[in-house]
């Protein structure tokens, strides 16, 4: 009996494109058109389907890509800044608390996720490649942390938190301050893409990372996942601990058992995640 | 009516150089043939007016620049390391807790503070260097926390925790150990320093980067600097929710709606602070 | 009197190399043939030696180096993972529990750790590659934290806490999803690596660094080592007054004073370590 039952590849959803095959799921925002905007009603529904993921029994990677040469122009300024405008306070934290639930949704669904990152990505768009796990960037890439710009601060959905982990806290404090965009041969030096691709080979290469990722022992992935997010503001000494506890539950796994068999056997081994 | 009433251009500090205007204060210290060390009177009129600056109406973004070809080579040995030799323990505890204000005051300021680093910048030189939010250097800087140089340890004024977040646990380790100078080169590879500039342009760099903060949403500024402190040491889900607070907070601006009728009617915002 | 009065000059291993000289022990795992595999017995004895070089009077500096051309295969095939797969949960935490110890014990012996690292370095000895406060590494070597080749979890030994403080979230989650080896130049360009050498001048070039470390003031450095654990995940102004106090028990030193009195007399200062 597995309470990891529920199955999510034939989602439909309606603000977003989904595919979900051989244990990845391929999730694009859809309006091309407009560089792929965020409104509320695509907030919410890809915060409840990464919510989902965490119980998905057929996904073990999910890959963010990009459509029509660019990934997202974050939060629309017609469907969702100018409404924001005209908020009260309890409706403006009610929205910030739900992109902010978007964030931790990506965080917690226990499946590694690759973005695949290019054209535009900005805004909105920059934090959800920021919160992935692994992020591909084609050249063509242009990555912007552009909220002062719009009048508010850097502080979006985690991203002073965030940011400065992976580039450091001086490139971070230039990016959130200015709302300059970075390029692409910048963000590949600086760790926040992990390698840059031409656009036309992007998807492919994610793939194939989500492919690897998928073939792995996913379960002791989830624990990767878990205790990246957990040791955050950990003592390093509690931080061994908690390893220690984690690495524990993940040696009773069949997946290392089969591991040292392939290994005895001079054969490759293949992981089930379980 | 405004609780930052305070109006700060025509400060006349007695143990460093100030000037102000157009939203941006430029601090110097001023003795240039010694490469500018910091005394007792200066580390406490400095921290004093980092502690004014919370409060200014007046200054948006600060300078701190260098003088006669250097920006600082630290504590004095004459005036600060010889009696300290001599001290109790009250006394040298008194002392660093005012060199550790300082940089409290300057990360509590609340207004970005960009250094432009040219020459010589060791010791809490190099720590007032690092605990700005932007940092522009000359091809000819030098920096070292060369406090195992004077028998101390590297934790000097917050260094063994702000160091590693802006190059990574290893190159500050190597940093603190060892004393060395960092090569200009090496700080801009690093993330240390944000960009390097010829010396003849980089305090025009310094002032073309402050304007543009300056000119930018000023409260959200503000925001984002406080933000980039507390969520230091929060768990990444709390800063997630702080985030949304805080952003709430700057969605209820005047700027954040400039923006947005700037944006409908294709013009360039204008931002006022508020 | 002193109570860091054992002396470790004559210490005798059993399960590892062992020269201590002028200061500086050197560590070297020593089956070279199998590119220098961990065991149960040399993870005890490596953490019982750690432990006790926390009290060592004749140590004060570490080089932790490699033996016929590679530094460490890890937790070896045979030895450990074979037993791992039949153990219960109690004896899996018990083993998973010593080889924190390990780690911790390296954090805490209160001497600053060189890494010398040619050739193999891969799990457990990628592990004790990271918990070293400085690491050099040849042209030739190859690094990788394969845990999930082997079906288990990157979190192992504090590496979902220490590898991002390193090299930064991003790269630090490639490498533990993946299992990747990090080639040598990735990692001097990401600061994993603070140097690379020839592999024929790598032990000397770590030798020279551990001298200098060796020769400047190791009381300090003590200090430093424990702060750079301390602040880990202290709030930025906690950690500025923890190291206000940190820096003045260093000020009462003699070592402090030393390099004043050097200093007025032009002269070169020689440390204590008191």
């Amino acid at each position: 009996m597995s309470l990891n039952a529920t199955r999510m590849a034939d989602l439909t959803p309606r603000h977003f494109l989904w595919h979900a095959a051989d244990g990845i799921a391929t999730i694009r925002l859809n309006r091309p058109e407009r560089k792929n905007p965020l409104t509320f009603d695509s907030y919410a529904e890809l915060r409840d389907t990464f919510r989902a993921l965490a119980y998905a029994a057929d996904v073990d990677a999910v890959v963010l890509a990009s459509n029509g040469g660019n990934f997202s122009s974050g939060g629309d300024v017609h469907d969702i800044i100018g409404p924001l405008v005209g908020m009260d306070m309890k409706d403006l934290l009610a929205f910030t608390r739900m992109t902010g639930d978007l964030v931790k949704a990506m965080i917690g669904c226990g499946k590694p996720i690759v973005a695949a990152v290019d054209g535009v990505c900005v805004g909105a768009g920059a934090i959800m490649a920021m919160a992935s796990d692994l992020r591909l960037a084609s050249h063509d890439a242009t990555c912007a942390f552009l909220f002062t710009r719009v009048g508010l601060a850097g502080c979006d959905m985690g991203a002073c938190a965030m940011l400065p982990r992976i580039v450091g806290q001086g490139r971070a404090a230039e990016l959130l301050y200015t709302g300059r965009s970075m390029r692409a041969e910048e963000g590949a030096a600086w760790g926040f893409w992990n390698a840059l691709h031409p656009a036309g080979e992007l998807e492919d290469a994610a793939m194939v990372l989500a492919r690897r990722i998928a073939d792995g022992p996913t379960f002791a992935h989830g624990i990767t996942k878990t205790q990246l997010n957990q040791e955050w503001n950990m003592g390093l000494e509690q931080a061994i601990e908690a390893e220690a506890q984690a690495q524990a539950i993940c040696m009773q796994t069949r997946d290392f058992e089969r591991a040292y068999n392939a290994f005895v056997a001079k054969e490759r081994p293949v992981f089930s995640g379980d």
